[in-house]
């Protein structure tokens, strides 16, 4: 694909804490830095129209498809799959994906749902059985892809491969790199420590001794942000628990830094002339700018922005979509996906 | 207690990546600020010996223990048991603690090493099945607990009930509040999420309605630095991972401030300007000021120094044993645990 060509996205236009309000806003800043896209926004009609008006740039290129069902932001995923199927913006975003008319979903939603109905919807590919959710993690040494960030409870071996497998596919559709590392996230580097699914898959990843990625063995939580891999493998509940607990100390220390500026005058000079370089630190330690996460294993892209996220964040994981269309993603993973299903290990494992 | 009475506690001198090279160092750092304390160092006489000589303000209230077996960085729990089992220099600054000669034992040796041999020379207090590893965690707020942070495997419903006990114990005992607020991590804060264990604990927290503590709910990962409650009790293996991650975001963001800073001569300039705004920010942000992590749950406190933490780090840990025995935590764990026998929900809990 080259660089200019068009590239049509589905939105769920009624997802997030603020719904219509933060989505569109957010499509605006999208638009500003890739002005190839093209939406399909699905929601409330009366309110897209309104909400619309005020955006000439998105109205240009967006086609509104209304929808009378909107998932509650705590809903349970069973819930969400009875009273969404068919009918919510969650859905038929999806589907828009599934019919092919769009090149991938963004939605704000409930992430437990999105991941039931995407699942439902785009069905995961063959040789997958839990499609997981990854992240790109800033690191001093440029980013790297942590996955699965919250989208499963439970682990089991098979799940922790195929993620690794996922996650290096990802590494080398974005990152561009041939054979990414790729470590799984433990509690120690001693192949004594930790969880015997992870332990397990550690031994598995290790035999499989494949050429698409190079298995650097277990990595702990302070390597992430160090860059020491491209690819981080953890099971469901503790990356998400990572994650948030990263984000939130990306917070703190920005309100520690705010409260060391305000204390002196001679520290408010100094302040002023460090502007432009606290500009370039704020903007790496935004977790808006890295808002957005994708749905591995599926038939099909969907990435997940954080639900309180405002438009700023938004647009984040619409030009996240983007990049992942541009890059190709899903043959890639595709291709890379057939290769799991012929290993006898991955048979016998739990 | 008072503040300025003795307090003894008895030291693991070969813990660490560099052993007594660091350990000693920072017993020096740690009698600055706590001139009151008195050593027993357990280790390798000639090696504690030689070191001493250059450290006369710790040689004279130390006393040397010789101990000829050392526990390595690497060895399995088992291991070190089998191996280190009366005479290592572990072992002996454990059982100091049993015998009543010290107050506290500090090791910076392997985890797991160090849990075993605590739980086999200390024992559980009687109404607990696992000991736990408290961490105190800087918030935008103040501080927090933590725990579990690493200790254990695995996650049990018991265990994180009891866990909540021991760190409102703490809570009340460090911070000298009443009713401490507790919340357990968890991917999400509906009560639909996360694992069974997780939101069984809940349940019963719920219904506890202790006056010792007061259970506020499921807590994410960025709400521990947010300082949203004064507890958060999590399992074992998810709060390793959060510590650690948070620990290495830190480290990034500092070295992003680092990277902001040397740019151009302006920026250089206003740096001059706000250095002590900084090295207040950087005291915050310093992770050696937080080593030190407590384990709770046993008959005697033992405290947990990182193993490739330097002399400041070490000291922070000491500081954090002469806290402990200061409040008295001790005394305050075993009164609470006394009422976690007799209720009836526990004993149905997995």
């Amino acid at each position: 694909m080259t660089p200019g060509e068009e590239i049509r996205l589905s939105i769920d236009g009624m997802g997030g804490d603020e719904g219509p309000e933060m989505v569109l806003p957010g499509l605006a800043v999208a638009l500003v830095r890739c002005p190839n896209l093209k939406f399909d926004v699905f929601g409330d009609e009366a309110t897209l129209v309104r909400r619309l008006a005020d955006l000439p740039e998105v109205k240009a290129v967006t086609t509104v498809h209304p929808t009378t069902v909107s998932i509650p932001m705590d809903a349970k995923p069973s819930q969400a799959l009875r009273m969404g199927r068919r009918d919510s913006s969650m859905w038929r975003a999806l589907d828009a994906v599934k019919s092919g008319t769009s090149q991938a979903c963004v939605s704000a939603g409930n992430t437990g749902a999105l991941m039931a109905m995407a699942k439902f919807c785009l069905r995961p590919m063959p040789g997958v059985e839990r499609p997981a959710l990854a992240a790109i993690w800033p690191t001093v040494r440029g980013e790297c892809i942590v996955l699965d960030v919250g989208a499963t409870i439970g682990v089991e071996t098979k799940s922790i491969v195929s993620n690794a497998v996922l996650g290096a596919a990802m590494a080398r559709a974005v990152f561009g790199i041939p054979s990414p590392t790729v470590g799984l996230l433990n509690i120690g580097v001693e192949e004594v420590k930790g969880l015997e699914e992870v332990r397990e898959a550690g031994q598995i990843l290790r035999e499989r001794n494949a050429t698409d990625m190079r298995y650097t063995g277990f990595v702990e939580g302070d390597d992430i942000g160090r860059g020491l891999v491209d690819v981080v493998v953890t099971e469901g509940f503790s990356g998400n628990i990572a994650l948030k607990t990263a984000e939130g100390t990306a917070r703190q220390l920005a309100e520690y830094l705010r409260m060391s500026i305000g204390r002196t005058l001679r520290s408010r000079i100094g302040y002023l002339l460090m502007k432009p370089a606290f500009a370039r630190l704020r903007d790496k330690m935004d977790p808006r700018k890295i808002n957005g996460a994708v749905f591995l294993g599926l038939n099909g892209l969907t990435i997940k922005s954080h639900g309180g996220t405002d438009a700023e964040g938004f647009a984040s994981a619409v030009e996240l979509a983007h990049d992942m269309v541009r890059h190709g993603l899903l043959t890639q993973i595709r291709r890379d996906v057939a290769t799991l299903k012929d290993e006898p290990e991955l048979a016998d494992a739990r």
